[in-house]
């Protein structure tokens, strides 16, 4: 589907790995609104060859950079308003990685040096983003920021481990600069609380397939999709949105109002009566 | 603005009063994105002659209907899916009044037969409109219902008074008959939490000009005004928002997510001062 | 235990049926710590002997009311300052009845007569109390009112049916009225959300054992009991709360901020893989 | 007041600076309950006379430890037991700082070296906390873990900068740890929102006073003192909670529910007026 709904609107697009990744799909979905951006990601995370696809496919150029760096926040950012010939409206902030995740390392025996780099790989940079992009006035009026989140800054799931928390820090960073870009700049900042999504990353959590399936049966719609996320992107970087700042935003079928769906009860009674 | 967003979609509109009110506004905007509609209030509230107006602007029937009467849904949801050529796909829900407001009757002194019929035409009329829409499976597949809310639902504001447990009902609502819809029929339910909006049913509330003036100064982008909600609810009705359902979502300029403003702190610093 | 913490203060408990009840473990505990109060009870609901019984344990008199009627209230309240010697320190609403749930109507297709009656028993009962209260300056100041909720006010357990309506409407009144309570009278109110707790009234509810089991099973420290719940009470009762007010309290085991737990997902998998 | 609610319960208590300090006045009441317990804070910020003067009151020892060493939690919990002879029942966590804030440094220009240091002090020393109690098996069952938060988790108070991510980090580490805690030790894990506080350290913060003040006209019950933050603590560690865990506590007069009270609309619209 195509509206035209952001045509002529600019920005940047963080964390695009494969075609599994909702950054990718999003990318797909805003050039085919008529959005035109840069494409970045980590230069260790970035598989050339991957993401230089998708920048021939959108039209895009890429510009690695370390979302953590200053340095290399700044050198994005002017980079992207020269390439795309002004200020942004639109960012996509799409990262995340917790070492003790990969390493296994359990919640309750956390590496706090992992903790640490995974915090300011997932919630940090989000700050140093909107910093470097507030410092240099790089938004337009009525722009608009989406940073993806997940359930586990409100609830537990247990093999979360420590990017529940990350979240959380992350989520309170949309509403804390939040206030501030829109007070300022007139730009809005949300955060997207997603449905589990099978994404190259994603894969990679222990117990993943089957939380997904469980998902899948507790939400009223099922799980949103990456295509899913990226079109409700889509809504949220259009001026059908202008005045909604602030706001965590979950596209997950409505999971997070769940307390027990019939399909899980039924299972559950099911395996307890055996 | 235009983008087609909802060529094809048929549904029903409740609540356009004048060209003040949010279901007004969104009538325009659903008619200029390519939906197709009925129009529909109470026959008490309906000034013909307005509505009237409405409906040839957006090329649209009036169907008088009583949101409480189950009698008077079931043969407007016929009589709708008859003009409208089939089952619909958006159902917008804009409907509130409180007998013990516009008596000036204090919260902590009601008349509960007031409090009573409150309840049903504000809350209930959206449990009845639902049941109505589900026994005739009368929604489309990925169909869009939403109802309009205030936070005073989740936080006090003295003046709103019973309508803040209408509203804290309705969201309910919502939730629990979207799980049903969603499960059995696909079709979302959301309800948008608007900020205090100047309509011709608003403006008879105490106190509401300076409350208008402070929910401006609280948000960081300022109120959302009634053509913001039309814009909002319309991306609810699109497809770019399948998988979001059973959430109350914020159109306020971000008031939800503060604690307090500088600009309310500095007002009440002053006035401190004194 | 017993520790004198409600040593002098006078008040009444709502909904005590049998000795199963919260209500009931509420007034053994409140007895304990020092408390005096009169039991009540709808007329149609006491089966005087049990509560005979109570009173006798528990040194207090028994007024039937129907919770409903502000005459009934008004009676109550004045026969109860009568017989304590003074104001009241705590009131405990213990109240909660759907018809639709009773003769196993389906949320989709509601008799809404009955929806009416259940709201009215279950909610606005606390309503026409707390304006009994307050119009007759029934509490002493720093007084605590509380009334007991479920989580399905927030999240949907779809056998709940029009029960979370009804405790969403009613934590939205103990806000409301918490809020003139509090300013006028120094007087808190809150809402306990107690985990699903096998009383007489619920174990009539449909899939309840099932639903005992899989919260057990989320809640990281188990459900809390009847008696836990009575020890909650006595400390929202008690001096040592004082300033806390307007709040939902989730007395659950952590099952209120979980979103799956091991304990769940082992089941779910076994049960996916069979 | 005094009622042996925490006869034999052994415990440490973090954060006591000076009379003014939460952590203070939780000692005082702690031991008044009849708990006994082990009073720690960072070496650079205890003044050794002020807390021994407390140590002396309360029959307690003072061990230095800064709660970002593992190394120093350890040698503290260790001799927390040897001295008090067994495991522990109660822990407090009353410890918070941003370099940001102490500098002048706004939200948007942080030194992010600076919101690293605050963001260890003040949010991960508490996972730091549990997991050194966790690994060594330092608390009995039923034992009550307590930190303190503020709702600048929640809701943007442009002053509280850097502190309000710290808090969401710090709410979540609760919820993910309390996870853990309450399967594997039966030991529930809570943090208290409190009204803000005129401390020793909250005095320094930019706005302090007039922000007490509107906090002071926004709660129905007007704000909490440092004192019933330490009441509502004992009723947290007493065995009255058994069943409490995972939840983020107000104590705050109700300000956290309120949208607007009367007392503040009053001053707004007077001066809007002038």
């Amino acid at each position: 589907m195509s509206y035209n709904l952001l045509e002529g609107k600019k920005g940047i697009i963080f964390g695009a790995l494969d075609e599994n990744s909702i950054a990718w799909q999003t990318a797909l979905r805003v050039h085919q609104e008529g959005g035109s951006f840069v494409l970045t990601n980590a230069p260790v995370a970035m598989r050339m060859g991957a993401i230089q696809q998708l920048a021939d496919q959108t039209n895009a150029q890429v510009i690695p950079a370390d979302a953590t760096s200053i340095e290399d926040l700044n050198k994005l950012i002017d980079e992207s308003m020269e390439i795309l010939g002004g200020k942004l409206d639109f960012v996509l902030h799409s990262i995340g990685m917790s070492v003790n995740v990969r390493k296994g390392r359990a919640y309750t025996d956390q590496n706090h040096d992992w903790t640490s780099k995974g915090w300011d790989v997932s919630a940090v940079s989000f700050h140093k983003l909107m910093q470097t992009l507030y410092k240099k006035d790089a938004m337009n009026e009525w722009g608009s920021i989406v940073a993806l989140s997940y359930m586990a800054a409100q609830r537990v799931f247990p093999d979360y481990n420590d990017m529940a928390d990350n979240k959380a820090y992350l989520e309170s960073i949309a509403r804390s600069f939040g206030y501030f870009f829109g007070r300022d700049k007139k730009v809005r900042v949300n955060t997207i609380s997603q449905s589990p999504t099978p994404t190259t990353a994603g894969k990679g959590v222990k117990g993943f397939d089957g939380f997904i399936s469980y998902a899948e049966k507790m939400s009223p719609l099922g799980n949103a999709t990456a295509l899913d996320c990226a079109n409700y992107t889509v809504s949220l970087f259009s001026d059908l949105t202008k005045r909604v700042t602030l706001q965590n935003l979950y596209n997950d079928g409505g999971f997070s109002n769940m307390g027990v769906s019939d399909a899980v009860m039924d299972l559950f009674e099911q395996q307890q009566s055996e």
